[in-house]
């Protein structure tokens, strides 16, 4: 086949991928998909609502400002002026992108340069590593730690990171730190003081910070959210991520905003003109009539900012249960919806599988498709080459599902498995 | 300030963008603008219903297969197979991207390497000279030029290639070519003797063809589109490309596709992985439920891609008339929605416009911005830096416009000029 036909060489080694792999796997419809972050209970009604009123205005099917639509980038300043306790320019400040996926590139793309050195937090986001060597620059691995617990149920805090194996990553090469609160696949919330390392690392070695928040409304009791722009001398260097499809559970809408200063805002404005130009205009301005809604109601508790993580902590603190029921050891997280479990005290027999050189979690959760029709997400696929070994006894399950979902997950394991129900994290 | 908040080289003077300033300048309200590709006529309304009617429905408000939602890449290939005359695999040979945009950036930084050269035809639509230098290529430009016609109205088809100078663009770098038929801003629709000469240099030199398409419906009497993936030894190297907001006039939706074999898309399919994922679901499944509607109407005249060539080809019409009467000389496309018209010979005093070293063109437009509230593109925003002077006495206008809105852009002109009517193009 003629060399021409060949893949360019930055992307060389970034074909595979653990979404397009499992989706496929769990493409059965028999299967119950508790893999994929994808919500199956209902978007807010006025979300939908929105897009249909929409749908019938001719100019709103047509381009909108590349950057992002003027009723949408006003609403997102509106909205986090708020939490920035400063003005936020809509034009210059904000950069509306296709997905929390598009801003992460686009920031990538328009600071990272061949050569730079990336500090990722494994375990990650899984497009983290691709998207940092797809720009030619090499990411550099610093993995989140458990901490003894003896014997309680663990929780996502006890993960935190090394502050000295931290510091020891950066060095004058260091361009970037990637950091993901509330964290995929964890849970973990980061705290103030834990935020307060990092900021101080960025500072000392004037490193940015590619901060992906896009569960920041999803926070459970007892934990707060912080966003690191808001730490002195961060504003400058760092690049907020979020997600409408987060945000308002939909996901398929695929629209999300980087905000930061306008320094560093318009070099991902500058990749934005030169990959897609513009995001889709009835979706943007949908998404804008939800904020509007929304924020005039910030402090109730209808508001879908605080109904939504109620509503999910019901569910995460069911499938605690469950999965300590089944003899799979949750790490109960403080954000987001997600749940982790160690799954290796099961001890299932995978001797069928045929790939013996996957990891342990890929083999399982293939052999928990086949066999008990429930898919989840190898927590290894959030890991590096070389850290996957530390976690491929964990198993990433989502829990943004509707009640009977539990259900058929819970007979499902009950039926066979009698499994411990104590042991170390 | 910082050096670290420096751009990546990769996008290095890529900053500037022909769309932004001239959407800025005709923001005013008070300005007609027939500048931006942004049809002002209404979409149709099943599509528009269709999105309505999605919107409502749960699980299309959620992540789709990445590479394309199903019933999309379905519809694409039933549709495209009665061109193709071959099957078309859905899941392989085709990918849904972010617009026509979005297909030409996965396909140029899946495919072009650094140091590659890539052939760029000159008017070009602007975001190819620019993403062809992100990926770290170089662009060698060549001209459409146009033949004498003595006095006649001039054609788009009086504007060709020189078949020499074509060939003497190709070398061993050479990795891909950039064609664009029906053409933005020519409105020139390749013949098939053309395409062959073409077809043959990239069959000779082992090129790839990335062929834009996105205005393959709008196509005027005696025209007809080829498509240069069906001539032989070309599919195996062709990437075609279409856009949804061009084929029913939902520009805002910035859905597009990408044709090709496996072993080609592929590579597309990678980029994609790492850039975006995935593209919005409710947009995605309301576009395939319109091609539905249209693929099973293909021979009716109500169909819509019959039906609208038909309505532009009125305003086309229109449109060269009142160039004409006001002294503008256009040369009469035979495909797309955009007309060009020499302004030389309206020798309008220019005195004021302070930035001298302006194009023409772009000189042009700021003063019909200002005093006739009219707004236009320059040609020469479609050109590299060394052919704009080539281009600089054209101005691009849109007519997929409604009718009073050409009545008011005649209405301006006449109160002031009394322009020559003939003069060479
Ligand atoms: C941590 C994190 N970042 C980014 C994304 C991508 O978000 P979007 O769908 O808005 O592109 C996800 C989606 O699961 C995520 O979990
Ligand atoms: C020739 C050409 N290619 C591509 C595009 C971009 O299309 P889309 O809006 O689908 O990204 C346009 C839009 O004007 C165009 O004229």
């Amino acid at each position: 086949m003629s060399l021409k036909f060949k893949n360019a060489k930055r992307i060389e080694g970034l074909d595979s991928n653990v979404w397009i792999e499992f989706t496929k796997l769990a493409a059965d419809p028999s299967v119950v998909n508790l893999g994929q972050g994808l919500p199956d209970i209902s978007p807010p009604v006025y979300v939908k609502e929105e897009l249909s009123k929409i749908s019938a205005i001719d100019n709103l099917n047509q381009y909108t400002r590349g950057f992002g639509h003027p009723s949408l980038v006003k609403a997102l300043s509106c909205l986090y002026e708020k939490f920035y306790h400063n003005q936020i320019n809509p034009n210059e400040e904000i950069l509306v992108t296709v997905g929390a996926y598009g801003s992460l590139f686009n920031a990538i793309q328009g600071l990272i340069d061949e050569g730079d050195e990336v500090i990722v937090i494994v375990p990650f986001y899984d497009c983290y590593e691709p998207m940092v060597r797809m720009a030619g620059a090499t990411p550099v691995f610093v993995p989140l730690r458990c901490k003894p617990v003896d014997g309680k149920t663990c929780s996502s805090s006890d993960w935190t990171l090394d502050p000295q194996e931290l510091a020891s990553k950066f060095n004058s090469k260091t361009k970037a730190i990637i950091l993901n609160t509330p964290h995929n696949p964890l849970g973990k919330v980061y705290t103030k003081e834990e935020l307060q390392v990092i900021a101080d690392l960025c500072i000392k070695y004037d490193t940015l910070c590619i901060s992906d928040e896009v569960y920041e409304w999803l926070v459970y009791t007892g934990n707060k959210h912080f966003k690191i722009a808001t730490f002195p001398g961060m504003w400058e260097r760092t690049i907020t991520i979020g997600s409408a499809g987060k945000t308002f559970s939909v996901t398929g809408w695929k629209l999300g905003w980087s905000i930061g200063p306008k320094h560093l805002i318009k070099h991902l404005q500058t990749v934005q003109q030169n990959t897609v130009y513009t995001c889709a205009t009835p979706l943007q301005e949908a998404l804008a009539q939800a904020f509007w809604i929304d924020i005039k109601r910030m402090d109730d508790p209808e508001c879908y900012f605080n109904s939504l993580p109620k509503e999910l902590e019901v569910k995460r603190d069911r499938m605690v249960h469950l999965l300590e029921s089944v003899g799979l050891k949750p790490i109960v997280p403080d954000g987001g919806y997600f749940i982790i479990a160690d799954v290796s005290l099961l001890d299932v027999d995978l001797f069928d599988m045929k790939d013996s050189k996957e990891p342990y979690d890929y083999k399982f959760v293939k052999w928990m498709i086949k066999n008990k029709k429930l898919s989840a997400i190898p927590v290894s696929a959030f890991c590096n080459a070389e850290t996957k070994s530390q976690f491929e006894k964990f198993v990433r399950f989502c829990f943004i599902k509707v009640s009977s979902l539990f259900y058929t997950f819970i007979m499902s394991f009950l039926l066979v498995y009698k499994a411990p129900l104590f042991f170390s994290c």
